[in-house]
């Protein structure tokens, strides 16, 4: 069985070994840069271990499991001009070094640069992964929408939240976990419990992900603090603390996120403060080790030995309780 | 052999009767609108069109050749909001109508979507007609890119510009008549053919584009007359100017373009002055005609009977001459 430290070498380099159209390299150059500056290859890593479990072999998952990543990385370059995000991991955003457009054009050019790793699937597979991943694509601009509109929105309930979140983040997950076991030789069934493993294993993934935007360690999170505070992006202790909050307290709430006036660390001050006085942090951790356990009781159904299937305990364990 | 009439008819209703995910309905709203709002549909028509030649039955080409104007429709969503440009077929654009974020994410889905389509291709042409449409769809972001940078580049050489617009335009004509034939059965030889037909009817068309923009008749067109002079776009007419023109009207035209102060009007109206005494027109046209009559000798060389190939003949000659 192969280690995560070792998948995620063999990720970065396959990202390194792309070879690319390079006639404009203005278009390449944003590709290879938001590709370069790291990130913790969690789909790809995912979408390898779960091939492992079910065979020895790997070498045939390796593209498409890139292909996973790529299009990760273009929908944060999108997602970036959409935010008008200024830093990602730590480094100025595609559309910050370069320009809006620029960023929108090399972002399209790493879609049909994912499709090209799909196409190198194993021919016996290959229409079956470009479904699971399409579907999946389609399902991400989905969530993307919901997150912009639920911007607008007055009210979101905790269950609008996260389906917009199992949307937005989880079923990448879910289709990087399902391309793994299908290209591994998983049946049908199987390959469905490692979509439920990667879905489950996602929803932990994104609501450690806002209290790392509140609760972090900026520097190792690569993003600034309370962003989300800032931007009125709806994240789980806000839809949490809307609905559980009351009397005075709501008010003031409504207040801090409605006053266009406050300054931005005042405002991420204030909204901290009703965050602790509820026990937002250890509320969102429940939530999140819940979905790991659902996620495991997914994992543990799949048809292969308990022993292989230590890696894809260990990294479900890591993605909570992390700092980045 | 079907007519173009009715194969443009075929697309419309087959992009009428599109199945989306609507779970976000503002992300759909602006596929739809920018699906709906006309539109020539020469590239699926191209495709049937080249699928028909070798096939009377043409049916499992409209979900590819619907594919392909989709991929067409996405790359004009995200080039508007590139260009600024207000107006496509007359109606707003996506960004202008909505926002520039909408336009971002609506145009990101229909890449999926278009995936969708190819995804439908008889399953033993799928990789085959995959392989060609991601490859032109990769060139055509390398075209948009060398446009953007044209439009900063104080000189662009005929040959540059001429590559430019293959990439950006041309490759798409070629790709839709390599789809069609492919999936009607073509040989390789014959499918290479006619991706060289199409290639070099592309090309025509993008000459005859230029020239619109100057001498449409703007209601027919859809689009501000003088565009891509006020945008500083470089044009067939323009990098012809630059090389022909010399001493004082070169400067004169070099004065023009650089000038900030000048107003839009006067600048469309000057430029148009300096073409005419170059007699632009006539000379695009003969290039542009050029190009046609190379994509009828490679039309020819297609080992099916001549009387097949009246609807691609047609098509071929109604793109130069045409007032839209």
């Amino acid at each position: 069985m192969y280690k995560h430290s070792h998948l995620k070498e063999v990720i970065d380099r396959a990202i390194v070994n792309l070879s690319y159209n390079t006639e404009a390299e203005k278009l390449i150059d944003p590709v290879k840069y938001v590709l370069s500056i790291g990130g913790k290859r969690l789909r790809p890593v995912l979408a390898l271990m779960a091939c492992n479990i079910f065979n020895d072999k790997i070498d045939d998952a390796i593209l498409p499991a890139t292909g996973l990543e790529i299009f990760h990385n273009f929908t944060l370059v999108h997602d970036d001009i959409m935010d008008q995000a200024l830093l990602r991991r730590n480094f100025p955003t595609v559309h910050n070094k370069w320009s809006a457009n620029q960023a929108i054009l090399s972002g399209d050019v790493m879609a049909f640069i994912a499709n090209e790793c799909f196409m190198q699937s194993p021919a016996n597979y290959l229409l079956k992964v470009f479904r699971v991943y399409n579907k999946a694509a389609v399902e991400v601009c989905v969530g993307q929408q919901l997150d912009m509109d639920y911007e607008r929105a007055s009210i979101v309930s905790q269950q609008e939240y996260l389906r917009m979140i199992e949307l937005k983040t989880a079923v990448l997950f879910a289709a990087s976990a399902k391309t793994g076991a299908i290209i591994g030789g998983a049946d049908d069934k199987d390959a469905e419990l490692m979509y439920e493993y990667g879905r489950n294993l996602g929803l932990a993934f994104q609501l450690q992900d806002d209290l790392l935007d509140i609760y972090g360690d900026s520097k190792a999170f690569g993003k600034t603090l309370g962003g989300d505070i800032i931007a009125n992006k709806k994240t789980f202790p806000y839809v949490y603390t809307m609905e559980k909050a009351e009397g005075k307290q709501i008010k003031e709430f409504q207040k801090i996120f409605s006053d266009r006036s406050t300054d931005p660390d005042s405002k991420v001050m204030a909204v901290i403060n009703i965050y602790d006085s509820l026990n937002i942090k250890a509320i969102t951790e429940t939530f999140a080790e819940k979905y790991i356990s659902f996620a495991f009781s997914f994992l543990d159904k799949v048809s292969i030995d308990q022993a292989r299937k230590c890696e894809l305990v260990n990294i479900a364990n890591s993605l909570i309780g992390r700092d980045r």
